[in-house]
């Protein structure tokens, strides 16, 4: 019934107005972030039937992030709100040319008490796909315990599933996070990954081998403002950076997957399904926050014929 | 007594703060917008005595419109209030590098109700150069009138015309367009036309050729970022567009058109007239709105002269 | 399945900010407008299951505006998206001792096209409650039928029905509203009015009596910064207003019947169901726009205890 | 050909946005200030032909002005612009209930260099009433001998004049400002001041009878949110004030005589006249800055009315 | 060499803007907050040399916290930065009559994680008066030793000790804080509570009473918008509340803290304290956020004589 | 004590949104400006012990703009107030590719006041180095003296000179300031200018020869979007600039100042002072105003390491 399914921590997000570093930043806006929930956002956006079923707590923030969700389209049937833990918090600013300070306030969050018992296995289940990150699994015992059971449910079930590592340092070093996300990416359908990631994680430069190695169908490389490209073992293909004037670059990854994703949804070839990943990436940097730029389907169309005349 | 005339809708104008689309927008600025008048704005700018005599409704867009053209110091002595009719209205977002969606009502303004009776034929001929677009003649079959009257009277009164054809496809199709602008324009002194249009009403490549056969003196081509040339069948002269930080690219056309003609009306060489337009919209698309970044005398000489230094 | 159903036009808000009147004002917020909706969002937040089923443009604020109700928990599995007509926009300012100015942009809108044949009778059905208002039937000859076509669906069905007049003068005059208001509100279950209304539609000083006597079992008349009273014919009711320092006046009504309604499906008696209107509709003038202020249930319920301290 | 003619300082005005007192204040919103130019602008709204006869700076400042006035109708072609000295700027925030800190940077401005020399005497005979302020004597000795020489020229040319004594104690001390007030003001047909003003000049508590005593005809006193009486020594009318939701307090005084001259330029009886007056002045206080709240026709007529309801 | 010394927990604070309830709101402003920041704050405004000497983490926001301490002039010398915790984080709406909802995330910050060892003694007997407030005991374990060590030091030193309790039921419950707070607060010099706190930690009506058994010398009671009043035992005196537009009430009460002990440690009478404490919390509330709307001298003394005139 | 120790003049500032052109502009945010005081500023945000010691007006911008400086950790002990005179301010708007409008307000200013008798030796005699600019000298006479006195303090106590001549044509035609800038600049150990400055002074192509013939021990050449340079008269160092989004040019040289002088503090080598010069620059013109994006030492590290990456 639903051709995506996911789940992870949403926060309510507090963003800087450009220009305004941190420290002496006086005007915030408020959206939402996770990197999951851009996700399931981007693929609803594009016309894909996305669930979500993460946990927030019973507060503005967390209700607030259930309303959007809602919004967008996202079942959020199986979500859960818990009244016993808050909603995470994230504070940042945004540059495109200056390192992005980000205040988290997330330590025991409701998202950081999701354990395997609010897996609804039907649920998951019902899915052509499931998207996981490595987020997740560093932010507490039983949430890495939640992504094995998933993991477990998608096999089981005969899921494809996909997964961006999203390698987070100020949540886990990465002597802790390395080992863990090659025991969860070993076997995984897809894997999206800037270069970075996937050179630390394989532990050597042709990182792509390592994960056709350990069991995974597709690698795609995220390489930022250069471009991306994908290998099956059999074929490589690469797509260049579109053009774009970047007002926020958070985002970028998580809107990359979505737009890729959405083309393998499609059943579309992959040098299109990276031309979608490259193009709402360049979309979603141009709005601030990480939502706002996520593109509807003529929006991507627009933007893969570079079209970027005014529609009038 | 007056340099130019022109007439035409002029709407209430909404636009979305930069990096917010409009489905997601949120705070929304107020300003004006309309081809014409925004020509007539940036004239009057330049030091070019301007009427505008189109209509507005008597509500409080077209009030406000009227008290920024007179403030601006166009001459709306002979602009009219209609009080059956509301003003136009424009609502749409800002990027550089992304498709600019943009919602119209102006269905039944007070504008598509101008006719050819509201205008005032001694005015008219009062001026040395009738300015006109694309636009009007697609708003109603009154208006239609109203510009091919406009021309008669310019004719007749030996004004010079210029045209650019603005073609707005939400408007009228091409295949009504095209014809109703390939009668407006024969004849026509100046032709302002981007690539697109020149190309689309001239049905052929070399779109200069057709004008300068049906009659025209000058065509100029303006071709965005890459820079404008011009023509009168003997002579072609080229610019190159000036470096800009785009902030909002509409208006960038009005604007050249306005920096173009103001070096006509000082009888400029035709180099210059392109130089001072390429300059104008360079200026214009750092600004949000039709109108804010429109140039004054120095702040076009600045430009020309590459000065981007603090006056200090 | 549905506590209430409603329907009716929905609208792009953009709001001056306050303090600025609308020929002056340069900065807007975007929300939505709509009697029907704002309703349809108070009882959602309240707690009841709400459906609306009315129609917009597949535009940015008609497509936006489907977000937002779907993000409220508001049920539009039955709402419908026109290709072929826009969504009305409404702009205006906000004050709290200083006519408002409106600008209407709804001529021609998707919800005006609306028609019985836009009903879905089984869904009708579902619903405990229907709830219209005067607007519906002023937008145009097939609007008027689908408001009649419901009333007989709801009597059919056993609904019941409330109904608020929300008479706007500038859609049509006295002398048509007032015959066919009497016309539909013969024989509404619960009549939610202001005094003036009241009065113009009875006719006479005691509008209610004029009401209970066309078939009404109660009749709530609301004035203002007064309060509000209520009478079965047999007993009266009323309460005060509660102190609110105003921000933006409109949407109170709208809010006030959300108050008392979500009484009256929760069994509550008369004077609480008053008691909640009216604390609703204080909440919602604290608040810019139309539906920001609309109460949960613990603002309700702190407005009722007077427990205006910080909740820290 | 004028119905009112005046002059003195109109300067650049910052306003802090509300809450936020001027040394804490980050956000600024422009505008322009100057009592004279306050009143003109109200009297143009009001339908009245108003000339304004000041000097500007050839500044951003000075010329943004000369385009708000000509924008509001105001004629300015009598108007100045000095090259060689500044715009004044006017810095300040603006509270309810908290004394409103104020920075005034006009030492040297354009305004200060006026001189008897700047006064047209056939455009100042063309106008039915000069209207003056305390404000521009205070400025420079040029600027107080432009003030004499206007008065000579309207008495001459049979001009009613208005005064309304503004005093400024940042500008000049009582003992020097008392005299020079005396002076000028001895003869002035209407009298417009504050309590403490009437009281400061007079030195009595009978204010009233010494400005009839010495040549006034009318004296109206303004008492702020008490309301307003005047006399002409025979008969005493009293108006209380308007409620209103004080947004910015400054400009109540110079919208009040707006009002009230307007009454008298339409010769309504001095009653009408009074309630004009505290009407501007109760719908001034509602926006942010010196001119916004100034009333149009409607405005003004709605809030007599006590209508304060929306216009839909 | 101090006035007054303090300590307790300082944390970021983003408030949304006036209407804008949390669940809805888009759009928030940065400043700090703290109940005792606040007051050092207001007391340094008033000329007192104060001293903070509380920990933040070392984070954009905690630096920022002393950056603010620093400008404002408290003394920050003694103030510890905790690399290994964050900086406690508030985030909140602003109405003047609806329940504001507040979300904390100061679980685990630097501030909870301040001893007794963090204290200077030394640096403590320099000041004349130790202020606290029942926050800090609230925080943790190690914060509550900490208040107790502060209070035996000022003891030792013979320092006044003024206590608010301040009551946050979100941090402890009653049945926690009362015993607590009644232990701190027996002996405490002055006493500056809200009626509703004074009755639940005296558990009886006459309040004041109770203190005075336990040791202090005076009690002070705000009672909001009622006014406030003190006894020494033998005399009572009381002070009616000043007129304010509230924009935002949360700092009321500190800043009345900081009104009255300036006035304490200029050995004015206890009405004259009174009379500045009221005045400054008059004027907090008329500015958002907790720490803006605090009065510098000259503002204090324009609100005790009424003066809510411009200063021109 | 004192690593660094410059004086000069502060303004408040009020800088334009981007994209609004001063005569256009609505919106404003208040900072502080002064090429001396970012110098300061920028060194203690990166750790050096910074003295500022000129002279403001008693008035809220100069009050607010010492609360800064302090905030920030600059020393004001020795900085004054002056009752009788007013404090600076600059009204600006903000472009990266258009001519920046100015408008200054600070004839007269407190600064302007300073002279030779406001210097306290013994001060200045506690750093290492002294920095000065050429806008001091150009405010007046007295300004001249004390920028005379300074030097010759700093000769006789071996501190280190640095000068940025820092034009300003609107303050000093070049025909006055070139010969005292020559005798000011002769000896002066760093000399920190733009390539047009160095040359419009030394009068010659080679114009850091000029300085070292002169005396300094290193000319730095400052060339915009190029780079900077380098010499000793023995060595030439170069480097490039860095990728930067422009947000606002202003204040880019002063912040290359500070980042350089915080090199030559600890002792860096040349190139690396340079980078530190650039990183710095680049870093600043990416938010508003003049100090806001001044760095600490991490952001100065990670775009010196071109790590523009979130740091998460």
């Amino acid at each position: 019934m639903l051709d995506v399914v996911t789940f992870g921590e949403v926060m309510g997000l507090l963003v800087a107005y450009p220009g305004q570093p941190l420290r002496h930043a006086n005007d915030f806006r408020r959206q939402i972030a996770g990197a999951e929930a851009t996700v399931a956002v981007g693929l609803a956006r594009l016309g894909h039937r996305t669930g979500w079923c993460g946990r927030v707590g019973e507060d503005a923030f967390g209700l607030a992030v259930m309303d959007t969700l809602r919004g967008e389209g996202v079942d959020v049937s199986r979500a859960g709100v818990d009244p016993g833990a808050p909603t995470g918090l994230l504070v940042r600013d945004a540059h495109p040319h200056r390192r992005i300070t980000v205040s988290y306030h997330r330590a025991g969050s409701a998202a950081s008490r999701t354990g395997p018992q609010h897996l609804d296995p039907g649920y998951l289940r019902s899915a052509r796909l499931l998207h996981l990150t490595g987020i997740t699994p560093a932010l507490s015992e039983s949430c890495l315990e939640a992504v094995r059971e998933a993991l477990r449910i998608a096999r089981d079930g005969g899921l494809t599933v996909s997964f961006d590592p999203n390698i987070r340092l100020r949540l886990w070093p990465a002597q802790r996070a390395v080992p863990i996300l090659r025991e969860l990416l070993a076997g995984v359908d897809i894997v999206l990954a800037s270069r970075e990631e996937a050179r630390l994680i394989a532990g050597r430069e042709d990182a792509a081998a390592w994960f056709l190695e350990h069991g995974s169908r597709l690698v795609v490389i995220k390489d930022g403002a250069v471009g991306a490209h994908a290998t099956d073992g059999r074929t490589e293909w690469a797509v260049p950076a579109f053009d774009a004037s970047v007002l926020d670059p958070v985002g970028a990854g998580d809107a990359f997957d979505a737009g890729f994703l959405s083309g393998w949804l499609s059943d579309l070839p992959v040098p299109q399904c990276l031309a979608r990943g490259a193009a709402a990436g360049a979309l979603n940097v141009q709005a601030l926050g990480d939502l706002d730029g996520l593109p509807y389907p003529d929006d991507l169309q627009a933007m893969l014929n570079k079209e970027i005349e005014v529609d009038r």
